[in-house]
C-alpha cells in the first residue's frame, strides 16, 4: 500500500499545483495567515470569508470550505451552518476541523449544529477531539474518554460511520480512515506542536487536495503526508520554533516528486 | 519622468521616517499583523481599530484611514462607513482596499456604502477588483468584465473620475493614475503573489505616504515604488513565500535612498 | 536584589517549563498568532477564546486569563468583564492589558468595567497606557499626562493601590511594583519597539509565569526578564523586524539558566 500512496501523493500534489483550486475557510482569527500562506505555498487559493451574506457565494466558486471552530461565536456558528448546507446542496467537499471539541458546551453544540447542517467529507483532529467530535453528534453513548492511537482509531471508525465520510486522527501517526479503509501516515516532527495552527493547516490542506481529488479518502492521505513531508524538511533546516513556521512555509512550496520519495512513511 | 519619480520616492520615505505618521487601518484578520509590522518596518506608526464607538476619534488622531474589505461583515461596513465619513470631513488621505470586489454581493454593496460615506483619495486594487469597484460604484454601466492592462487602465481612469482621487491598478506593472496623470512602477516579483495580504500592504502603505505627502498621486507612486523594491530586496534573500515574507518586512525596514536608485523602474 | 531575581527568574522558567499551564488569553486580532506561539515557545499552553458562551469554562480549566484590549468592540468587552468576574472568584491569576488606553472613550470605558468585574492581579502597559488606566479606573483625580519613567512609577504605584496588584510599567527599563515593592529589569533592545505586539506577548508571559507561581511580583519580573533577555539574544541574530521576530520566538524557545545568567540585568 505504502508504493500506491506514494504514487497518489505525487499525483494528487502535481494535480493540485495545475489546478490552483480555490478554497473557501471559515476558520479561526489564530490561524488566518498561516492557512492562507500555507495554501498558497502548497500550490492553492485561499479566500477567508465568514459574513453569513456571503457564504453560499464563497461555497459556490469554490471547490472546497474548510470550517474550523477554533475562534467561534453564535454569528460566525450560523455562517458555518448555512456553509455547510450549501457545500453539500453542491456535492462539494466540505472539511470540518473541531478545534477544542469537548472544551466548552458551545462548542460541542457548534459540531452538532455544523454535523447537522451537512456531514462533512472529511473531519480532521487529534485523538481527543475526534472523541469529542463524536460525541457530540449525539449518535453515539458511552464513549471512553481515553486518547491512545488504539481506541482513537475505533473512535474514528465510529464517527465515520456517522458522517459517512473520511476521518483523520493526528499524531505521531495518522490514521486516515473511512468506513473500514484505513492509511497511515508516520512523518513529521515533535516540533510541529510548539507551532500554533499546524492542525488547522492540516485540516486546510485536506480541503485543498478534496478540491481536485475526488476519492475523499486518498485526498486527506495525500494532505497529511504532504504535511508531515513538510514538517521534516522545516526540522532539518532549525531546530526553534519560530524559524521552522517560516521553515514549514517554504517546504510547502519547495516539496516535489524526489522529496515525496525520499521522505514518505506510510501504510 | 522617471528621474522625479526617484526624486519624489527618496523624499517621501525621508518624510515618512522623519515624520512617523499614525495611519489607522480597518482591515482583515487575515493580514493584521502583517499590515502592522509592515507599517512599522516603512517607518510609520499603526493603529488598528474597528469598533463603531471608537473610529472617528481614530480618525481623528491619525494622519490617514486605511479601509480593507477582505473579511467583512455588517457590524464592520458600518464603521467603515463613518471612518470614510469622518476622514472627509476632516479632510485626511483615505485609502480604500477593495479586496474581492466582485466575488459576493455584499462585497460590492458595502463598496458602493464606503464611497456613498465619502470619495477615497486613494483605491488600489487588481485589475478584477478596479473593475468591479467602478461597477459597484453604481456610476457606470455595461463595464467589460476585461482584466487586461490595457483595459484596466481606462477602468481605473474611470474610477478616478467617480472618485475625485487617485486609483492604483496593482500587477506585473503598477498604474497609478489620477484624472489624466499617470505614473508606472515595474518592480516587484512574482513571488510577491505566493505570499497573502501583500496587495493590502500596499493599500497599507499608500496611507502612511499619503499622511505626509499631500500630492496624492504621488504618495501612492512613491508607496508602490517602495512596495516593489522590497519585493526585489525580499526576493534576492529567498526563493521561498515563508522566508520572503519575512525578508520583505526586513527590506521595508532597510531601504534607503540607495536601495531605490539602484532598483528603481518607473515611468 | 538582583541575585535574587536571577534565581527566581531560573526557577520559574523551569517551573514554567515543567508544568506546562494553559493559559487562556481573550486577546486582539493583530496579535493572536505570534501570542500562541510566544506561549508554546516559551513553554506554556495557549488557549485563544472570546465568546460570551465559553470564556467561563476557559477561565476554570486554564491556569490563568490573560485580557488585552487591542482591537476591542462591545461584544468583547462583556466577555472580558465575564471572564475577569469568574478568574476572580476563582482566585486565578488575571492579567490586564490596556492597550491604547486613552485613545478612545469607549478603551477607557472598556478598562474601567473590567476593573470593575474583577481586579487584574498584574496590569501591564506603558508609561502613557498605565497613567491612562488609573486615570479610567475612576479612583483618581488630576492625574498629569506625563509620560516620564519617575512619574510612571508614582502613577504605577498609585494604580497597584487602587487594583491591590502588580503593576508592570513596560519600557527602556521595566519597573514591576505591588504596594511599596518594586523590581527594575533593564534587559531588552530597541528593536522590539518595531514589531507589532511584543508588549501583548509580555502580558501574555506575565500570564503564564503567574499561572506558577503564587507570588505575582515576581512572577511579573521573571516574565519581564525573560522577555527582555529574548529581546536581546533575537537582536543578536539580526537587526531588522521581520527576522527579530522570528528570532524573538526561537530565543523564547531556546533560553535557559545560562542565556539568564550571561544577560540578566535587573535589580
Amino acid at each position: 500500500m505504502s508504493q500506491t500512496i506514494l504514487k497518489n501523493t505525487i499525483e494528487d500534489l502535481e494535480l493540485l499545483r495545475s489546478k490552483v483550486p480555490l478554497v473557501h475557510n471559515i476558520t479561526n482569527y489564530v490561524v488566518m495567515n498561516n492557512t492562507a500562506n500555507a495554501l498558497l505555498a502548497v500550490g492553492a487559493s485561499p479566500i477567508m470569508a465568514h459574513a453569513i451574506e456571503e457564504v453560499e457565494e464563497m461555497v459556490t466558486i469554490c471547490s472546497a470550505t474548510v470550517i474550523n471552530i477554533g475562534t467561534l461565536s453564535e454569528p460566525w456558528i450560523q455562517s458555518m451552518e448555512k456553509a455547510a448546507k450549501k457545500a453539500v446542496s453542491l456535492g462539494k467537499p466540505l472539511v470540518l476541523d473541531p478545534v477544542g471539541a469537548g472544551a466548552s458546551n458551545i462548542r460541542n453544540a457548534a459540531i452538532r449544529r455544523i454535523l447537522d447542517a451537512g456531514n462533512p467529507t472529511i473531519v480532521r483532529g487529534n485523538a481527543s477531539e475526534i472523541l469529542s467530535t463524536l460525541s457530540s453528534s449525539g449518535k453515539t453513548k458511552g464513549v471512553d474518554a481515553t486518547d491512545s492511537s488504539e481506541s482513537a482509531v475505533e473512535t474514528g471508525k465510529s464517527l465515520s460511520k456517522v458522517t459517512g465520510g473520511v476521518v483523520v486522527i493526528s499524531g505521531a501517526t495518522d490514521y486516515i480512515l473511512k468506513g473500514t479503509d484505513m492509511a497511515q501516515i508516520s512523518n513529521g516532527d515533535a516540533l510541529m506542536t510548539k507551532v500554533t495552527g499546524l492542525g488547522c493547516t492540516a485540516s486546510a490542506l485536506c480541503g485543498a487536495f478534496a478540491a481536485v481529488q475526488t476519492d475523499q479518502l486518498r485526498a486527506a492521505t495525500s494532505a497529511m503526508a504532504v504535511m508531515g513531508i513538510a514538517g521534516e524538511m522545516a526540522k532539518s533546516k532549525t531546530s526553534s520554533p519560530g524559524s521552522f513556521q517560516v521553515a514549514f512555509l517554504d517546504a510547502l512550496y519547495e516539496l516535489n516528486a524526489d522529496t515525496i520519495k525520499q521522505r514518505l512513511n506510510a501504510k
